[in-house]
C-alpha cells in the first residue's frame, strides 16, 4: 500500500526556497537585536587523540530579522491579544504561554502567490506605495488565481530584491511598499490562513513613518489570528511563474516566542 | 490541472512533530552555548498612540542544542572535512564558506523509523547499550521496512523520552545507548541521506566516555557526506507505528554555520 | 601643589585583584544566563591592504556570574524595592530605571576583611554553615579591625578557593558557609555601604536547599540599601593578611540592569 | 599607623566618571556585535515562598562598543602582535592568551587630560581633523601640564559630546577628529603607559574612509605595546578644567578577550 503523498514525491517534486539567508550584518529592524553568528571553535581549536575536532556556531538574534513569521503574542491591541486575552496575563515567567510560537502548528497547506509587481509590470512597486484592492484582484484574474479558506497568501510588491542592497531594504527614508487595511480587511475575510510578502514589515510603509502604525498587523494577528511573514525572497517563484503551490513552513518550536526565523518553501510536483 | 502533491495533500495528511520544544533549560551539551530567550519588550512596556504595542524576543544559542542537523563541516578528521576540503581554508573570514549549513538543501523525502526499542519491547535501550547490526536488520524485518538510497533514516534507542528529565538525558555518567562504527558502515554502504535519533549525540556513548570519541560522526559526516539529527522526539511516530513517510526537514539557512536547529517533520496521508 | 592623593600614589601602592577571571565554563548558578565569550574575527579572517587586521570579541553573559554586585533592584519583598518603591513601576520599558546598576556610584571607599576562616584556622569553613555573630565579633577582635559606616566589608569563608573546581564551587548538594540574618541585622546595623563575599550567593546557603530563601539578601538589598558582591577571590588579601585597606570597585554603567560583573580592588599603601 | 592612601581618601576626594552609559541603541562601530541588555525576569515573573523576587540580566556585546579598552591582541600587522609574537600562535582554543584583556593590569597611575578643544575655544574640532604636534604641545603648555612616563594621557577633541546624537559620533561621512601618526610617535616616545580619547576610533578619521586604516592603533598596540581607551566622557572634567589626576581604570578579567568595556575614573583630592 502506497502513501499517496509519497507517490506523489516519488514522481519529482521542485523546491523553491522562500527564505533569505542568514548573514551578519543582512538588512533588519533597529527594533529587534541583531542577527550576529560566530564560531566558538574552529577546526584545529582543540584536537582530539584520534585526530577529530568539531567545530561549533554560537548565534545571537531577534526572532523578528531574517524571513521570520509573527506569533499571534507578538501584537496587542488596547491591552488585547487575539481572542480577548489580556496581554499582561499572557506573560508568564517571561514566556509568553497564550499564542506564543510555540502555538504555531507547522504549515503544509496550498499557497498562493500574488505577484503584483509582475503584473503591474514593475521590478518592484515605489517606496510607500499601499496596493490597493483593484490592484489586488486585477493580479489575481490575470493570474487566474483564486484564494480559498486556509490559505496561506504571498504577496510579492518586488521590493524585496533589496534585500541584497542592506539599508534600502528598511527603507526609513523612502517608506516600503506593501497592503493597507483595505487589502487586509478583504485578505480576513477569505479566511486565510497566514500571509506573507518579500518586505520587512509585511505592509505598507510611508516614506518617514518608521515601523509606528502596523493597522494590518493589528488586522491580522489582534483581530483575526492571522499569521504575518516577512522578508521572504519571492523573486523565484514570480520568475517561474508559479501562482499555486505547497507552502510548507515550519516555525522553531520556541516556548513563549512571539515570533520564529523561518525557512517556508514553494513545492510544486515535476522537475 | 491539479498539481499532484497538492491533491494529495487536500485529501488530508497526519503530521508527526519529530522536534523537542526549545525551552530555557531544557538539556543540552555542555560544549556549546545554552539556549538562552528572553523578551526585550513585553506588552505594555511601550504603547503607541493607537493603543498597540509590539513584544519581540532575543534568543542567544548553539546551534548543536535541542532538535539540530549537524552540517559536513561540523566534524573534521585529521585536518579535512568531507570531500577532502582542508578544514582551515573551508573557514573563510569565520564562517564555513565549505560544508555549512548554508549548503544543505531543505529535505522532503522517504523517511523511515526504526525503532529497535519497539522491537526489543523496552521503554529504552540501556545507556551505554551499543546497537548491532543483528538488533537493526532485525528491527527492519519485523517491521517490514527497507531502506533505500537517499532516504532519511530515524533511529530509535527510546532513549529520548528521559529530555524530560534533564541531565539524566546528557548521560554522562550512564552513557547513552545508539548505534556505532557497525551500522554507520552498514548504513553508509546503503547510500542514506541523513539520520537521526533521539539521543543527545546520535550514536552510543560508553558510560563516563563523553564526547570524546564519535566514530559514526567521522563515517557520516566525514567519509560519507550523511547528515545527522540530534535529540528528535520519535515518541509520538513509535506510538502510532508509523514507519514510512515524508519527511521534512528545513535547515535555517545561516550562512557559515556547523548545524541550525530544526523542527522535522514526518507526514503521511490519511488523517 | 601636588594632590595628595596622587602623591600617596606615587609613594607606591600594592593593588591586590579580588576578581575572579571570566572564563568559559566557570562555575555559576543556573539561574542566570551562562558566560561566554567568542571571538567572532580572529586575525587573518580579514587583512586590510596595509597589512593590518583587527580581532574582536562577542560576549554573553548574565550579570550575576563570576565576581559581581547587586544592584538594589535586584531583589524585592512584597512587590516593593528599597525604600517602598513599587518593584513593577521601577521598570520602565523593559529596563529598572529605579535602583538600577546605574545609580550605584563608583566605589572608593574605607574596605575591610573579616577573614572568618583564618580566624578559625581551616581552610574554609563547611558547606552550609552559618557564620554566627560571635564568630563574627571574635574575629574582627582578633584582627583588631573595627567596621566603619559607609564601610565596604569583604568576609572570607574559604568557600572561594573551590571556584577553581568547578560545580563544587556552587554547592548543591553540600549547602554554602556564610552569614545569615543574625549577622546580616548587625552589619546593616553599622551603616556600612555595601558587603562580599567569596561564595556565589554571598550568604549561606543550606545543604540542598539551592537559592530558594535569602534571608540577607532581603535585609541588605530591600530593606537597608546595602549592595552585596559575590564571588570574590579574598585569598590574596587573606594571605598578606590584609585588612583594612582602600576598596576601588567600579560597576558598569548598564542602564536599568540588576547587577553588573566588577573586578574589585584592594589598594594599600607601600610596596 | 595609617595607610597614606586611606588618609588621603579619607580627607575628601572628588570622582569624575570617564564613561558612557551603555544604553541599547547608544552608537557603536558596526564591525562589532551590538550591546543589548535585556531582563529574563522580572519582579513578579517568579515569586518565592516567602514574597521575595529577583530579577536578572543578559547582556550580549562586543567589547569595542560602549567606552571600552583595547587589549594589545586587537590588532595585528604583518601577522604580528607586539613584541613579534605570531598572531596566530598567539590564539588558542579560541582565546587570546597572550596579549588579551586579562593581561592588562588594573590601572591606578597618574593621568593627564590634553582638552585641545578647550584650548581651541571650540565645542569640537571639525570631523576628520588631525590634531597636529603644534596643537597637541600647544595645549600642553597653555594648560602647564606635562606628560611623564607611565601616565595615562587622554585626549579631547570634542567630538565625544556627540555620542548623544546616536549615529552623528560614528561619523562616517564627516569623518572623526583625532591624533594621527605624527602625535602618535611623540607620545609613544613618552614612554606613555595609555592613551584614550572621546571618540569612536580614537584616532583620526577621514570622511568617508571608515575604519580601514588606522595607522595610531598599529603605532601604539603592536608597536609600543599602549593601550587604548576609546568613547570616553572628557566633557565633565573639560568643564571642571582638571588636567592632572589619579586614573583608575579596571578592565574586566576576561580570559582571552581583545578588549573590555570600561568605567574609567578621574579622581582629586578634595571635595
Amino acid at each position: 500500500m502506497t502513501d499517496q503523498l509519497l507517490d506523489a514525491l516519488t514522481r519529482g517534486v521542485t523546491t523553491y526556497d522562500l527564505a533569505r539567508q542568514f548573514r551578519v550584518g543582512m538588512p533588519q529592524s533597529p527594533n529587534h537585536p541583531q542577527f550576529w553568528h560566530v564560531l566558538p571553535r574552529r577546526h584545529g581549536d582543540m584536537v582530539r587523540s584520534d585526530g577529530g575536532s568539531a567545530a561549533n556556531d554560537m548565534i545571537t538574534t531577534g526572532t523578528h530579522v531574517g524571513t521570520h513569521i509573527d506569533a499571534l503574542a507578538h501584537v496587542s491591541q488596547d491591552g488585547k491579544l487575539y481572542g480577548g486575552s489580556d496581554a499582561g496575563d499572557a506573560c508568564l515567567g517571561g514566556k509568553y504561554v497564550e499564542h506564543g510560537v510555540h502555538t504555531i502548528e507547522p504549515m503544509i497547506r496550498r499557497g498562493v502567490l500574488v505577484d503584483v509587481a509582475a503584473h503591474r509590470g514593475v521590478t518592484t512597486l515605489d517606496g510607500g506605495y499601499e496596493i490597493t484592492l483593484e490592484d489586488f484582484r486585477a493580479t489575481l484574474e490575470a493570474q487566474g488565481t483564486e484564494i480559498r479558506r486556509g490559505d496561506v497568501v504571498l504577496i510579492r510588491s518586488g521590493w524585496g530584491a533589496r534585500f541584497e542592497e542592506g539599508q534600502a531594504f528598511v527603507g526609513g527614508a523612502t517608506g516600503v511598499p506593501g497592503i493597507g487595511e483595505e487589502v487586509g480587511e478583504w485578505l480576513a475575510a477569505q479566511g486565510i490562513h497566514a500571509a506573507g510578502a518579500d518586505s520587512i514589515a509585511f505592509e505598507c510603509l510611508r516614506p518617514g513613518a518608521g515601523h509606528g502604525l502596523l493597522p494590518v498587523h493589528r488586522i491580522f494577528l489582534v483581530e483575526h489570528g492571522i499569521y504575518i511573514i516577512e522578508a521572504m525572497n519571492l523573486e523565484e517563484i514570480s520568475a517561474a511563474r508559479v501562482h499555486e503551490f505547497t507552502l510548507v513552513l515550519v516555525p522553531l518550536n520556541i516556548f513563549g516566542a512571539t515570533g520564529s526565523p523561518v525557512r517556508p518553501l514553494a513545492v510544486v510536483s515535476g522537475e
